[in-house]
């Protein structure tokens, strides 16, 4: 039979232990947070029926979304029944709907693991990558959002990231401009569309972008000439006071920042009157973390008061966030490099006589929680010792023909060279005291 | 448009948080146990490319695998390029084979989390379910299948489940008594596929399976004479020992079954020649473990030299096990309903303008550790109050008008009802002391 390639497919990843250990650590300082904050842990499938996904994510995102075969007979019709979770929003506003009686009339949640997009793979650009949001469902009050907010920004500080800025806008305040502007409401998409696109390109290929989509040139060079002037959130808040909606823009940013700026413990928070985030589905107030050096967002979110009607007559009130957790991690892990899952003793194996000693001992060690490995290869204890080296385990233990008779075994710590022989009844204590030792180190 | 139904695809679960905590702490102890014995965490793709896990699960196995279409232009070909994976060691055997150089010469790992198969969805049948296995790769020595089967034994005493027996076999016993039976060497797929079927069905039915099959009469009573009969160890014992495959097998069991007995903590081993194993790809050592009061094993695995050699012209051994998580998790729930997820505070909001107070309050008691929840919901203190007794939060806090002027925060204790007013600085200290003694009860 041919052999097949083993190469994992285009924009995924294995993630070898080093790795998962690292990622791991992320996720758990994470969780701690937010379970601290009352958010609870939920989980969804990873799929989802294919009219749960559809019409959420705008044209673009709907091409992205990995569909399943259906199965058995009707394979061979080539159609799909099943899509791979795009992300985690549209899941939870199904469970809201599914579950109403269980969660409560407010439902706080996390939910941290994989999600799929058909993206053209790039550099730290993934088809299958992990995800990590918080959202409160059932609430109104700005409190909700503060609390998004505050939990997003004290995870960023409990992972050491805690030079951020919130950059702080509402959906109403992009509608209102949208008009002072005089630009039609039709084009009101478009324009979050472009302005979405500030941070990363350039304000001319934006307002070029505007043109070409058919805003006026008087519009366009008023909008320009804000966003680059010395103060464009005093230029923004002028045109917005002369508005209905405008005002209530700025109430909803006003007092969202009020209840966040003085409990925040790391970073700062402003508003941001031309942040637009691209997705479809927010209502209110929608933000942003920036970090220092880097370039893209580490957490976002927003107000979707809208969503969870699409799965139920019932009308939801909900907000939420996401933390860039990819980003996060490839930040800490050029923080450091150390090896993280390594055993901390290698039990040697004298010969094959010796196997059940090495296993008896074995046990022994692990009773007093110090994680053993067993050398399951081949070669000498010489050759065993080498192995232990080159994955740097810390410690060998050797229960040969002379340990046997005296009932002892022979302890090797690998960083000092140093040996020595104990009595077996003595070793599990020493030991775990040994390991504690190097840990510290 | 269009309400969608918001229920979950068929076979598949939403877990709200209660079940979720309850799953992530068996996990966690899981994990705990498996790390003592020195394997480590491997992740992997949740889709693999197609040709990697076609030819892998025979023909039934085949039909259950869940394909995802291609995209873009190439979506209306109806053709799949993409599969969920359906187990975690065929991707075990490609991450082995693509990354060689880095894993080392002997790689023990984990793996915990979802697999898919298309399954029709019965009682606790899910098309995505948990596995969570251990592998061995490198060693052709009994100790690897020893410790493989330890670490199983040691994750389930841990978790309280120490009644079992190991049944283990070898495929090699299998084979050589298939000969013994003078049953032909191209049936022997089929004995092993009907032999898996002894625990779920009666013997009668298996025996006309055979001869349906095409078996010989004569074979058929031999075998089912010795299978009935009290002491089947000893028969199979006396026919293997006359052929030079069946001394094999047997040495093989013994070697494992002598390193395993006197190391096992809990439960107990024994051989057990008629245990077949469904999967194709065994080649040495196979192991159920049975527990008590459980008609299907609750833990399972076996050696496969051959597997590797699919994805490399290297051929690596290797041996491998996994627990029957879901049902572990199933026969955990059964025996505690305790609710898990709940935070140990909910600060009341005494009305609008004391939105600010109640964050900061949330924010202070969170620093010692605390968990709370900010009430997100509207309604008085008394609505307030009724909430948190819903949800079975343990203690109220409340700076209100009075507590403002004084400095104090009112905390009460919802179980005992007792209520008291505190000075704000010495909240934080107090409160971390009675959720610590609530906690204890």
């Amino acid at each position: 039979m041919a052999i097949v390639d083993p190469y994992p497919p285009s924009g995924s990843r294995d993630f070898l232990p080093d790795a998962v250990k690292a990622r791991e650590r992320v996720m758990r300082t994470i969780k701690e947070v937010f379970e601290r904050f009352g958010f609870l842990p939920l989980e969804t499938p990873a799929f989802e029926r294919i009219e749960v996904l559809t019409g959420k994510y705008g044209d673009e995102g709907e091409k992205l979304i990995f569909k399943i075969l259906k199965r058995g007979q009707q394979a061979a019709t080539g159609e799909a029944d099943l899509a791979l979770r795009y992300d985690f929003t549209v899941p939870l506003a199904r469970v809201v709907a599914h579950h109403r009686h269980k969660i409560g009339s407010i439902f706080k949640r996390y939910q941290i693991g994989p999600v799929w997009r058909a993206d053209r793979p790039a550099k730290a650009r993934f088809r299958e990558f992990y995800q990590c949001d918080v959202d409160v469902v059932g609430s109104k009050s700005p409190l909700a959002d503060a609390e998004t907010i505050l939990a997003l920004a004290e995870a960023l500080q409990a992972l050491g990231l805690g030079r951020f800025t919130v950059r702080l806008n509402s959906r109403k305040v992009l509608k209102a401009l949208t008009e002072a502007y005089g630009i039609a409401p039709a084009l009101h998409r478009t324009v979050l569309t472009a302005l979405d696109k500030l941070d990363k390109t350039d304000l001319d290929s934006v307002m070029k972008e505007l043109s070409d989509q058919g805003v006026g040139a008087e519009s366009t060079r008023q909008l320009a000439e804000d966003i680059a002037s010395g103060a464009p959130q005093e230029r923004a808040r002028a045109r917005l006071a002369q508005l209905h909606e405008g005002r209530a823009g700025l109430s909803e940013v006003d007092h969202v920042e009020a209840l966040v700026a003085p409990v925040l413990r790391a970073g700062s928070i402003r508003f941001d009157p031309f942040l637009a985030r691209g997705l479809d589905y927010y209502t209110g107030p929608v933000f942003e973390f920036a970090a220092e050096g880097l370039s893209s967002s580490i957490a976002s979110g927003g107000r979707y008061d809208d969503l969870i009607g699409m799965f139920s007559k019932e009308s939801v009130p909900a907000c939420g966030g996401s933390l860039g957790l990819e980003r996060i991690i490839h930040l800490m892990e050029a923080n450091e490099k150390r090896a993280l899952g390594i055993p901390q003793a290698l039990i040697l194996v004298w010969d094959e006589d010796f196997r059940l000693d090495a296993l008896k001992l074995a046990s022994e060690v692990r009773c007093v929680g110090v994680s053993a490995e067993v050398y399951l290869g081949e070669g000498d204890v010489g050759r065993q010792m080498r192995y232990a080296s080159k994955k740097e385990i810390p410690f060998c233990l050797l229960l040969g023909p002379d340990e046997r008779l005296s009932g002892a075994v022979t302890v090797k710590n690998m960083r000092s060279g140093v040996q020595k022989t104990v009595p077996r009844a003595a070793l599990a204590e020493m030991l775990a005291r040994e390991v504690a030792a190097e840990s510290r180190d």
